[in-house]
C-alpha cells in the first residue's frame, strides 16, 4: 500500500517531518511517500494561505492517481482542498484536523485544540462543527508561534506549546489536547508524557486513518457530490488545471 | 459607492447577467461593476471547480483594492473564497449563499433551494449548516442542469426551474425559495409570480447587503482571524500571489 | 419609498433617536416615519412590558398599512410582536435584534450583546437561539443601567457601555459587538472607534435590511403561517382589535 | 391547593372544557378553578390573536396573586405569556404546550403533533425548538379544523383528529401523539385507545405539573430574569397594566 | 396508587432516605415503597458501577410488575437501566436526572448541577445533551465527595454542597441548581434557602412525575422500541434473567 | 499486537463469523482474539438484553486486562458496556456502532443504517446523536430479521438487506450504508458491489481503529471520568465483581 502525506506548503523541512511521523506509525507494507506542493504558500497561516494552497495539492493528488497512489494525508490542520482532493483520488483522502478531532473522541470525553497563531482558531472552530464534535472541543488555544518558527532554533516552540496543552487539561476540562499543527507532529509524544493526558498529532492519525480504509477496501463515496468532476475549459494562469480529455492537470 | 459584482468563474455571459440584477436593485448612487475571473474554470459545479476559482476570485479583489472599491458580491453559490477575499478588502464581502439563505428567514420560517446538478447539494447544506440554517433548510432540490446550459436556448431552463420550485412549496411545505446559481438570477420575478411565494436571488440579495454594511459604516472586524494576511514568499505557478511588500498579486 | 420605524414603548425622545439613526443610514429616495406606541410601557425591561407593548405596535402597523407604508421596524431588542405585525403588513417587518445579530455574523465569526438590564439577557440568548446563532454569540452582558437612564444626563450611560464593549472584545474573545437596546443607537460610531471592532445597532442595521427588501421586491411569506389571519370578535378593552369586516383596529 | 386554568381566548365553553379535564386528573386536595380571558380574541389562531390573548392572561394572573392562587396553567398550544405571567405569579406557570411535549418524551423517543390549522404549525416548531425537543418532534401536522368548530357539531372533529393521529403513528413512525390545542382535551382517551399509542392532552398535563411542582415546594427562580418586573408608567388604553404603586392591574 | 423507588445501589440507608423524601411530597393515595437492589455495587460512581447496578434493578423490577406496582422511580443520578426497566414495566419508569433536569427547566432559564466526584461529571452532561437540555446546562460541579460519605458524620457534606451551590448561582450564571445524587435528596430544603434560588431533588421530582403520568393515563409506549422484549436463552451467572415463558427473573 | 474482539451474546457461531471479519483486516503483527460472552442473552434486541450483555462483557475485559491484551472491539451494534470497559482496560476500547457510523463520514456527507429489527433503531439514532453524527445519518432502516436469523438458511437474509440497502441509496439519499449488526460482518463486499455505495461493517471498522490507536500509542484518557473505577464491595449474584484488593472478576 502506497500513502502519500501531501504539505499543502512549500517548506521541505516541514515535509520531512510530516514523513517521518507518518513512518513511525505506519503498518508493515505500507509505504509512506511525503511530497511537497510545487506552488504557493511557505506556511499557512490564513484563509488566504490555505485557499492558494489548495492548486498546489490537487495538482500532487493529480500526479499520485496517475502513478497508482492509494490514499493521501492532507498536511494542514485547516484541511484544506479535502473535498476537492476526494473528487481527483480513487482512495481516500483525510484531513489531518479531521483526523485529529475524530481521534479524540475516541479517547476521552472533551478535547482541546493547541495551534500556532490565534488568526486560525476560528477555522478549527468551524471545522469541529462540521465534523459535529463542536459540544466536545472545549477550547482553541493558541501559542502565537508562527509555523515556520516551530521549526526555528531558539523559538522555543516546545516549551510553549507544552504549556498550553497543560492549561488545556487545567483550566478547560480537557480529556485530551489536539496538536492543532502539522509542523507540531514530532512533539506528540514528550508532550503527553508531560501533561498526563493523550495528545493527538493529525499526521499519525491521519496516515492510520488512511491506511486502515485502504485495508477496509473502502473508498469515497462516488455516487453524486464526490463523483469525478464534470470537465471544462479552464483558463488564464490556472489553465492548466483543466481535466478535459487528454490533460494532464 | 462602488460595489463589485464578481464571477468567480470565466464565463462573460454570466458576469453580464448578474451586473445586470445586481444594478435593478441598486440605490441611487451606488455603482456596481460586474468583473469576471481572469483564470480558472469555465463554470463551477464541483469541489474542484469551487477550488479553483479561489485565486482569480482573489487576484480581483486584491485590484479592486488598489482602485478603490467599497465592497463585494462573490457570484457562486458555494461561497467560494469568502473568507480569504474578507482578509484583502477593506470593505464586506458577501457570498450569494449567504445572502440568499439569511434573507430567505427574514421572509418566512422555512426555505428550499432551488439548484442546478444534484452533485452540488451537499455544498449548500453545509453552507446553510453554517450559516445556522440548517433547521431552516427543508431541502435541496436540483433540476439537474449544468451551469452553462442554464442560458443555452432550448435548455427549457426556466420551466424546469420553475416546476422544482413548485415542488419546494408543494412537497417541502417551504414559505420561500433560493435559487440556487447566479446563472439564474434573472428568472427570480417570474419564477415567484408563478409559485406564488417569495423567491430569493442571492446575486441582488448579497448587492443590497454589501450595500447596506457600506451605508451603516460597518466592514469585516480586523481583530484576529480577518487581518491582513501575515506575508511570506509563494513560489510557482502561484509566485505572484505572495502579499509580500512591493508585491501586486 | 416609506419605512416606519416603530418604538414600540411610550417615550417620545427614544423614538426621536431611533428616527435619527435610521435617518442617517437610509437611503436616496427613502423616508423614514418615527412612531411612538400609543399605549403600554414607558420603557421595555420586561417580559411583562414586552407583552404589553405588542398591542400598541400592532396598532401603529395596522394604521401604518391604511396609509401605504412600504416596511417596518420594530425598535425594542426583544422583537416583541414581529410574527404578529408580519401577519398584518404587507411588506417587511424586522425586529432591531434580528437585525443586529444577521448583520453581526457578517463581519465576523463570533459577537457578544451589550444591553441595559441582566434581567434582560435570557431573552437575548432565546433570539439569538431562534435565528439559529447561538453558537456565534460569546456573551449577552449588561450594563445594569435601566433603559431611560441612557438619556439621562449623568448616568455616565456612554462610558459605562463602552467599558463594557470593551470587555466583550477582551473577555469573550468577540469580533463584533451588537448594542442591546434601541436608546444606544446613537452611540455606536463612537464606541467602535473606542473599542476597535464593528459595533451594531440594531436600529440601523434593520432599517437598511427593510430597505433592501423593499428594493429587492420581497416580503413576507404569506403561504401559510404568515398569511392574514383569520377574523373573528375580540372583546373586552381589547374589543377594538378585531379585524372583522369593517373594523379600524 | 388552588390551581387556575387559564383559558386566554374568550370562549367560555372551551373553559369549562378546560376545568373539566383538568379536575379529571386533580389529586385530591387540589381546587382546580377555570378562569376566561376577559378580553381578546374568542380564539387563537394566528401570532396576532397569540399576541393579543396576553394582557387578558396577564390580568387573571394578577387578580389570582391577590387573591392566593398556588399556581397557573396557560390553555394555549402557542403557550401565549407565559414568561410574563411568571413574573408575576409567585407559584408556577405552565403552558399547555410545554407541558404537553415535555411529558411525550417521557413515554417514547418520538411524538408527533396534531393541531387544528396549518398555519398554526410553526409555532409549534419554534416551541419544539426552544423547549430543546426538536430532534424528537417527528412532525407537526394540521387537521383544518377552525378552533371553535373543534365543538361544533357536524365538524366531525373527532374523527378527523383521530384520522390524524393515525397518520402520525403510521407515517411519521411516532411513538406518542400530542394533541395541538386545549379544545381537544376531552378526546384524548378515546384517540389513544383508538390508535394504539399515548396520546397527551396538555391541559391534563400542565395541571399535573403545576400540582407537582407546588408540592415539591418549587416555584420560578426569581434570581434576575423572572423577578417581579420594574414598575414604570403605562399610559393609553393599557394604561391599567402598570405595576406601580397602588396599581390593581 | 403504588409508586416504588428503587434504589439501585445496595446501600440501605440511602434507600431510607430516598423512600422519606419521595412520601413527603406523594400525594394522599400514592403508597411509596422504598427498594433496595439485591445485589451489585454499594455505590454507584463510575460507569463500571452504573452497568453493574442495571440487573439489580430490572430485578426489583420484574417483581415489581408480578407484584402490581403502578410506577419507578430509579433512583441514582446516571438514570441507569431506565431504557430497559420501560422495556418491562407497564407503568411509567423515570431516572431522577431525567426528572431533576426537566423539572429544572419548568423554573428558569438555566440551570448546574451539583455532583458528588468530578468522574460522573461525564455522564451529566451525556444525559443533559440527550434530554435535549445542554444548552440550559450551565455547569456540572463536584464536591468531590464519595457517596457514601454524604451520610457519614464529619464529612461535611452538607455545608459543602452548599458552597457549591453557592458558586453554581455566581459563577454559572444559573437560575436552578440541580442535586445530582439520590444521596442528597434531604438536603433540598436547607439549600435552597440557604442559596436563594429553586434546588430540584430528582427523587422528589420523579416522584410526582410517575404519580402524575399514572394520574394521566400514561405509561411508556409499546409500539416499538419499548415493546416487550423478545424471550431468549440466558446463560451463565445471568441465566436467571431470561423472560422466556414461566421464567421468573 | 493483540485485539479481542468481544460478543457480547452468548452465540458462538456469531462470535467465529466477527473473528473471521476481522482478521481478514487486520495488519500483520496483529493477532485477533474472538471471545464469546461467559454469561447473558443469546442476541441482543432490546434494552433488556443490551444491558444484561454487559456483565460478560466486562468479566472478558477483565481478565483480558490480566492476560496482556492491547485493546478490545465491542461487537453488538448498540455500544453495550463501552464506557464501563474503558475504566477497566489499559487500552482502547471502540464499539462497533461508533466505528462504522465515524468511518462512514470519512467517506460521504450522508449515510443511513441498515439494521435487524426496527425496535433497535431507537438506540442506533441515539448513538448517533451522541457521536456527533445525526445530521449526517438520513435514516435507520429496519429489515425486520432477528439477529439469530441472520444466519439460518431460509432466512433469505442477504437478499433482503441488500434490497434494504438499495433503497438506503435510492430513497434516503444516503452516499454510504452501514450496516447495524455484527452479525452481517461477512456481507459487506458482496452488498457494497450490488449497490454501488460504500458499505461499512462495524466491526472490521472497529478493529482497523484499535489497531490504529496501539500503534498510535494512544489509549483512553485515564484524566477523570474513564480513571480506574473506586473500588467497594459488591453482593448478591454479582458479587464477583467487586474490584477491591485481591479480587478477581
Amino acid at each position: 500500500m502506497r500513502i502519500q502525506v501531501v504539505n499543502p506548503n512549500t517548506t521541505e523541512t516541514m515535509t520531512a517531518t510530516m514523513g517521518a511521523c507518518a513512518r513511525a506509525v505506519a503498518a508493515v507494507g505500507t509505504t509512506v511517500e511525503a511530497v511537497t506542493s510545487p506552488m504557493g504558500p511557505a506556511s499557512i497561516e490564513s484563509h488566504y494561505d490555505e485557499a492558494l494552497a489548495v492548486p498546489g495539492l490537487l495538482r500532487v493528488v493529480a500526479a499520485g492517481e496517475r502513478d497508482g497512489v492509494d490514499g493521501y494525508v492532507v498536511g494542514c490542520f485547516g484541511d484544506p482542498g479535502v473535498d476537492a482532493a476526494r473528487e481527483l483520488a480513487r482512495g481516500p483522502v483525510i484531513g489531518i484536523a479531521e483526523a485529529a478531532m475524530r481521534t479524540a473522541v475516541l479517547l476521552g470525553r472533551t478535547f482541546s485544540v493547541v495551534t500556532t497563531l490565534s488568526r486560525t482558531a476560528g477555522r478549527a472552530w468551524e471545522l469541529a462543527a462540521r465534523f459535529g464534535l463542536a459540544a466536545q472541543c472545549r477550547q482553541v488555544r493558541a501559542c502565537e508561534i508562527p509555523v515556520l518558527d516551530l521549526e526555528r532554533p531558539g523559538s522555543n516552540a516546545e516549551h510553549r506549546i507544552t504549556e498550553e496543552c497543560r492549561r488545556a487539561v487545567a483550566e478547560d476540562d480537557a480529556d485530551v489536547v489536539v496538536l492543532g499543527c502539522a509542523g507540531m507532529a514530532d512533539l506528540c509524544a514528550r508532550i503527553s508524557a508531560a501533561v498526563g493526558v493523550p495528545v493527538v498529532d493529525g499526521v499519525a492519525a491521519a496516515t492510520k486513518m488512511v491506511e486502515s480504509l485502504v485495508a477496509l477496501g473502502l473508498t469515497t463515496s462516488t455516487r453524486l457530490e464526490f463523483a469525478r468532476p464534470p470537465t471544462k475549459p479552464y483558463t488564464g494562469l490556472l489553465s492548466s488545471f483543466s481535466l478535459e480529455t487528454g490533460a494532464t492537470i
